[in-house]
């Protein structure tokens, strides 16, 4: 053999691996509730049982969703990250701050690292993958990016022979669940956020999802990893739900198509183009019946085509098995060596498209007067800027007022937005309704 | 740290890693296309480059779907497994001999495997992955299963914390594309095959996909690793596609559901229910938008729930993508560490349900004589066998013949064929139709 067979950590070795948690609450608990559920078959596969040593909380009095031993139990995160017998560190907590210096210091006391922090790993994963690379740590973060679905390591490992093309997923549930809520019930925007927040599916504080801030941080992560290039998050375009309404959902469904929270990344000759936006997207498409609180991801690869993953995008037990998989594999590392071999894969540096050079087809809903030529004058701004027409739907007017919905072509968002400034001020034009992009 | 650091390769051993292709067909050639097309970025990832280094192929003067170096073939196996030079074998030539005797023979001179071997995989994985594991060295053959989708690291890796309690999936493209085409266009099953053939979707003899044997061999493999339990494939139920005719999917169509060739395994609390057979789902059912050659598994795990993984099961770039990341996995095992690290894990040794001990749902679709009095009788014998009706559909009767379809609640699979040998021996009875199982 010309290459020499790695020398392997001491099989006789058979101290426990002992982890340590930052933060138990929602995915905290669930990563300690799939941990018990599995530990025996988790103690096959290891060779030795995976224990949990110590949880460092914010108040140690706060009722849990797991039983805990109460000398588990600390408030200080000093107590888990200075601990020697701690092998393996899960940041749950949420942030960047704490979290980021927490798993520094973690790192640099030569403890692995698992975390769930999609605004950390989007905004400081490549300072933590360097960290942890420099000292052959493991630092994953699976639990970060649609909640139960193995999407992370998907592109890492099992897809990584491919060129990625494009990745385009649902990957927030609660805007999900309004979005299904709304074309399912006919109810409005408004209505269906209030209830989604009374069913514990939205937060008080909606902003995070309905503005797609957090899609943003998962396109960021899926994006970096697929294209092999960091992507500053604020060079992600980002448009939320609250411009939705029942009257597009409508149209929508009369024009074959479902209106989904997309977040796409695509490989373009001259760059990334990345997105997060509501779309239209095909009833047949396979995104389309992704409903409720469910995620999905589609990737494109040069050799395996279209590939979707499916599952539970949110939630305690979905994103603790997540997590829990993380920890597994860590302790696989330290069991039978490999640590560290899946660091950062960032190696090109690509520039990420401004706005304007997106492409997709377009749907246009415009409030006219109710005359004849409308239609003309609209269809000759269009024209002008390039954006060639696939359908035209006019509703009867009532008299005065008319709704005219156009679909375009496949166009540069530049020439449309251009079109649509014109058109506006038209006189004949009432208003621009609303302009949501339509997705192959 | 009570572990000690696992003792890495070393960094400065820049030498290539080296590949031998044992067969360069359908999967070969795709195998070769896609470490081509990524040779760069793989070369990123592993800090040296990936070199293949010998093929063997049967006829040496064949032509192939990928240009070779005439002098990188040769038509002895010898060549691939003798050659000190060469680090990792993929077996891409099917079948279970000579295929096991060379994986073996790679393996004991301290090669790494990779193959994409189903029958082999399903029959003897047990026995190559021990050798496997006696010497440290990884055995991957995630192109056995449903070819591009990455559903046996998913079960082994991602999924591995999660207790998996089910596995169902569309694993046959091209029994799925026969029966997409009938669906769709009310072809009749031999009509529909022919035309398969025609394409190339189907074989010439076309018996290992229309009976199920390919099926088999791919839940054999799924269920052993999600249910941590040897497999024998002749202890698993199998049903094939020829007895669906375009009546019965005609009547799923107007019962809501679609008929699909589904592999099932359930972890149930006396053994494994472990079955291939036709079965009706409801359309909203993930696996019913799975059409043509795609192939799609929906895993339900205890923490995860139902995560579904989709894309295409077959062909050569697909299986190559499968092949080719194996191939990288094992490379990064050599490169920093790690290898043999998963293993067999059928650390349990579960009993396999008889048939009679299944249980779904069923349709059975019944001819009989047009008179009062029949739905009584047949519905007494299914009463007195503990099957309860779900509903019951009946056409128009001819006055002489009727037609009359059933669906049952969930049932042991025993008593519907009690059931059903009564109902045929009935005087109003002319002929049980079919016989198909409903899903949940």
């Amino acid at each position: 053999m010309p290459h020499q067979t790695p020398v392997s950590p001491d099989p006789s070795d058979k101290k426990p691996i002992q982890i340590g948690l930052l933060g138990c609450g929602v995915v905290g608990s669930g990563t300690i509730r799939t941990l018990r559920e599995s530990a025996d078959a988790i103690e096959r596969k290891l060779g030795v049982p995976l224990i949990l040593r110590r949880v460092c909380v914010r108040d140690l009095n706060k009722p849990r969703a797991v039983e805990l031993d109460p000398s588990l139990l600390t408030d200080r995160a000093a107590d888990v990250l200075d601990d020697p017998e701690i092998d393996i560190v899960a940041e749950l907590m949420g942030g960047t701050e704490p979290a980021c210096s927490y798993i520094l210091q973690a790192l640099r006391s030569g403890k692995h690292v698992v975390t769930a922090n999609k605004e950390l790993v989007a905004k400081e994963g490549h300072q933590l993958l360097r960290e942890a690379a420099a000292r052959r740590l493991d630092c994953f973060f699976e639990g970060s990016v649609a909640g139960g679905i193995p999407i992370i390591r998907s592109l890492k490992v099992c897809l990584g022979a491919n060129r990625i093309l494009s990745v385009m997923g649902i990957v927030n549930g609660t805007t999900n669940y309004i979005l299904t809520q709304m074309a399912e019930t006919g109810k409005d925007f408004g209505v269906a956020l209030a209830e989604a927040q009374a069913q514990g599916y939205a937060e008080a504080d909606p902003t995070a999802d309905v503005d797609a801030f957090d899609a943003v941080y998962k396109l960021a992560i899926l994006a970096s990893i697929a294209f092999h290039s960091r992507v500053p998050v604020d060079e992600i375009y980002r448009e939320g739900i609250r411009g939705i309404t029942g009257s597009d959902i409508a149209y929508a469904r009369e024009l074959g198509y479902v209106i989904k929270l997309l977040a796409i990344g695509r490989q373009r000759e001259s760059g990334l183009e990345l997105r997060v936006h509501p779309a239209m997207v095909r009833h047949s498409h396979p995104l389309a019946a992704v409903n409720d609180v469910f995620n999905a991801v589609l990737v494109n690869g040069s050799s395996v085509g279209d590939v979707m993953f499916y599952g539970r995008g949110a939630g305690s037990l979905p994103t603790g098995s997540s997590v829990a998989a993380d920890i597994l594999e860590v302790a696989r590392g330290i069991r039978f060596g490999g640590s560290g071999r899946l660091s950062c894969t960032c190696f090109k540096d690509q520039r990420v498209l401004p706005a304007g050079e997106i492409e997709s087809n377009h749907y246009v809903r415009i409030r006219t007067d109710d005359r004849p030529g409308v239609i003309a004058a609209v269809s000759t701004v269009f024209g002008r800027h390039q954006v060639s027409l696939e359908s035209i739907l006019q509703k009867q007017g009532n008299g005065s007022e008319a709704e005219i919905v156009w679909i375009t072509h496949r166009t540069q968002e530049s020439r449309i937005r251009a079109a649509l400034d014109e058109i506006a001020a038209l006189e004949v034009v009432r208003e621009i309704g609303s302009w949501i992009r339509v997705e192959e």
